[in-house]
């Protein structure tokens, strides 16, 4: 399965539709790029994978300056720490965004299903994606930060 | 769906088999738990994602001295650093651990599909599930270290 826009768009506009919705939060996507061998890095990621059409992943992956903007926004108070909180938040962050994902591949014909999501944390910590295909690396900033989503599939 | 002997075995068994098979690692399997609320830490994470029958997440999580072990011995040559053949080789083990025990569940009448996993690195790293359902722990010992294969499932 080739990185079609087709497929890539339901992820960028799932991204920006749940961060809106869930944290008021206006990112702003630069521009997807492919790429080979390399990592996403950051302090914070939730990682989610999914199968049917093909199998694949998803990831989204936060410096810790970008997730405590995003977390006091969404929590609705100021947050300063990685807390529990804050590690359930971002899982349900990448839930809604895999599940908003596929509901828009699925208008478009793709069915996918989604596997329970893992959240990861710990300052640099470095996410690969094991497969031989490309992944597509979509960047993204905030006010306060970056952070990248990545999708891959065979 | 319950964390049945019957669901925990084929994971516990497939990581002993793919272990002895790609590494000629004798691995010892502590007593399985079921935790709430915690998470696994370490140096390197293999996670993949499960559906079919039901969602759910794998994850491997070494230390740093438990993953050079085992890559010396797979990959035949004295492994000091986690490099990305090593990144790659935990992949590996990934896919083929989630692979055989997915074969095992087949044989006992539960289908499952495999997502593309993912390889976490980075010292002292934590993976945390996010599913209101129990999480199953499984901790091993190898001579060099110490390895925790998690399993859950919505």
């Amino acid at each position: 399965m080739s990185m079609k826009a087709e497929l890539i768009n339901p992820f960028l506009e799932a991204t920006l539709s749940v961060l809106k919705t869930m944290a008021s939060a206006e990112a702003v996507p630069g521009k997807p790029y492919i790429k080979k061998g390399s990592a996403a890095c950051g302090d914070i990621s939730g990682v989610v994978g999914i199968t049917g059409q093909a199998e694949g992943s998803l990831c989204l992956t936060f410096s810790r300056e970008a997730i405590l903007q995003v977390m006091t926004s969404m929590l609705g108070e100021e947050q300063k720490e990685i807390t529990e909180e804050v590690k359930d938040a971002v899982g349900e962050l990448t839930n809604m965004i895999s599940g908003d994902s596929r509901r828009r591949l699925q208008e478009k014909g793709y069915t996918f299903h989604g596997a329970i999501p893992s959240v990861i944390s710990g300052p640099g910590h470095e996410v690969k994606h094991i497969t031989k295909g490309p992944v597509l690396s979509i960047p993204f900033s905030l006010n306060g930060g970056n952070f990248v989503v990545e999708v891959c599939f065979k």
